[in-house]
């Protein structure tokens, strides 16, 4: 009995297991056959996996329970673990949990007696936003392994980063970082590359979103998609398959040059299509390894030979 | 393929034929026969036309997006167009948007694949709220040409007024504007009359909502309603038929005396009604017209022949 | 024809029938056979009210109008009158609303069409918490009548002190109240005793919650626990069979030491999953009464007798 809290819990059949399961809910309709309720407890903004998640829920015929922490008892002071108990008594049979906290979950792991999906924990981790970059890469190379796959920009303030720079190295990826001074994590041991080298060598460049309102005067915001971000000049240095993903929102002309946004290497926009598809196998996933629902419930875990190459 | 964005677009057949469908769907059930969803982008407060699109999209059937700006990535810095974009890239088959900015829509126009409809655009255009105003008259007298309406308030900062005096002459209704000092509109080639001359002369006298906390002094608001407003003793000047309209919400005791509010005149709840079915059919029309739902889906575009008079 | 205002206005019969029902429906489903809509008018902040309400009406298959008043036209200065209108006129069947005034009723009652149910009023009244209150207590006991309950805490402030103090006398049962000093309410008939008495002679030990925030300086906080809340020592002078109920949310450490949450008396989290049976008969019963479903949709008003003890 797992929560789906961390990419690092999973082994790389279950990372496959599941990626083949999304692309499958992408041409076939699943609908649960028993009235079902999800908490969406967001504690942080978020428009892409939030809605990407009501999406997903709506589609699999779960009932949503939509909480707002700014007109919830947490403005009384409730914690985190209470809220929590809270949506398990009145009958939530999941929890979706997006908290500021880098390691929210401790609090919760043993003590609450539903699966718990992390939609995002503090700058430690988002595995939903990784398994998501996973099908995308996937869906381009029909592999992972050995792709070289460089993630540019706020290294040290990114969950992204974390998350998709350990799962991609275990599916046998050869991950590079690239950051401006400031940026860099030192606790993070994969090698830092520049911009440059980056964008010539790499199949993949995973941009990051600068939290630039944070961390930047407005001065160097203004230089910075010149020195480190992904300006046209370099685009045309990319691989000619090579892609451009980022997680948005997309800080236009600061990590990213506006007009590269929506052109013909970026999955950006493929990246949010497959939040939908991925946050639905997750959840059946789960809902599956707590017996909550069955394997009647149209969902097969796979022996997933055929996706691992 | 269009947006739903300008009574303007309409031509008089292409109103009327919503209006037979909303009257229509007032007495028959409409149901879709396959899931869709439609993301409600409010940017701007409201409960009226929020609420009756999403009284309008459950009758149908419609999936609904739920999203809030002051929780979403908004916050961060992200654009309408990329909030637009990311809807449509989850699935959204349908956007609905209230935006502060007069031409939000300019932004979106071509570049958007999904249909949108306009649910409030700055001080320029409230299309589905002149829907409803013209089914409720419609409903009240069989028909539009030739009637005397005056829009009464503040004509400058009204969105509900550009687009029902405009409609309004396009279906033949004599329109005229009354306003206090400063609240006229001199680009509106509409005539201004006073209130006093009004109410003995029109058939609908359609109130706009005074925005007092931006536009008045205190002092000044207790003298608008017996200046510019419309009193019991103004009420009894009035026509044997004419009727009372006002979109809401309504400053009760400066617009309008609060005893008139609910008088036989008034219409103003029954305009609230009007916007669930006119937004049924405004929806269902733009789906229909995109091709996203056939006419096998219980929406016939009728030739309105019967309703034109 | 009447809203669901108050405890006060229930025969002991009312009370049961209410209780037998929600009983029944713990173990049976039951779902409408029509679309009907209830708006949640929540001017207050709420989890555990608002949300059991949400999964009750899902349970029943009612159609949700989740109204925020932070981006709606409250904003504007509309009333909870013309609010509450505009929910009737876009077809709302149901109306749940909770308010920070003592008497929002008074504004509503003979004026709205629609049912009206009491989720919250100011700090005088809250009966559907009272009414899965006397469910937990009923499912501990088998009966209400002759046991001895109190009620601890911010008296003064508390509006399920008001609405279980009555009720539990109406059916029975001997109703004390404890509280630190300044909490007390001269009002209120009913006999105080020291927290110390209070556990060793009570069958059930109900708890408020200290809105300390307002009414406590931090150092008098401390000291609240030990003087006036139910410490662990407290707790093992308790009745062998005596529970421990609260409303929540809970501050931890103040009105309970924080290990007496979970612990084998508590019925804290029994009350919020009651939360959502309770109020899914309440619903009903509204319905029924008002004759907008009727018997044939499952709702069976009961002669409770075997439930009257």
């Amino acid at each position: 009995m797992r929560h789906f809290i961390s990419v690092n819990q999973l082994t790389v059949e279950d990372i496959y297991s599941i990626l083949e399961t999304a692309e499958n809910y992408r041409t076939h309709e699943v609908k649960l056959n028993k009235q079902l309720f999800v908490a969406n407890l967001f504690f942080e903004p978020s428009t892409r996996t939030k809605m990407s998640f009501v999406v997903a829920q709506k589609k699999l015929g779960l009932e949503i329970l939509d909480f707002h922490s700014d007109s919830s008892s947490v403005i009384k002071g409730e914690s985190l673990y209470d809220t929590a108990k809270t949506f398990e008594s009145i009958g939530s049979d999941l929890l979706i949990v997006r908290h500021q906290s880098d390691s929210w979950f401790e609090e919760l792991d043993d003590r609450v007696s539903v699966p718990i999906i992390n939609a995002g924990a503090g700058k430690e981790e988002h595995p939903t936003q990784c398994m998501l970059d996973l099908l995308t890469i996937y869906q381009e190379y029909g592999c992972i392994k050995g792709l070289k796959v460089v993630i540019v920009g706020d290294i040290k303030h990114s969950r992204v980063a974390r998350s998709n720079a350990f799962a991609l190295r275990k599916l046998g990826a050869i991950v590079y970082l690239s950051a401006a001074p400031g940026f860099e994590d030192d606790e993070l041991d994969f090698p830092y590359i520049s911009i440059d080298e980056a964008v010539e060598t790499c199949d993949v460049v995973m941009l990051l979103r600068i939290q630039h309102e944070r961390h930047l005067h407005k001065a160097e915001t203004s230089d910075y998609l010149e020195l480190y971000g992904l300006t046209k000049e370099r685009e045309r240095k990319m691989k000619e398959q090579a892609i451009i993903m980022h997680p948005a929102p997309i800080n236009r002309g600061v990590e990213i040059d506006t007009d590269l946004v929506e052109c013909g290497r970026s999955r950006i926009f493929k990246q949010m299509e497959n939040g939908v598809f991925v946050r639905m196998a997750i959840m059946m996933n789960v809902l599956n390894e707590w017996g909550i629902i069955t394997n009647e419930n149209n969902f097969k875990k796979r022996k997933a030979l055929a996706f691992i190459k």
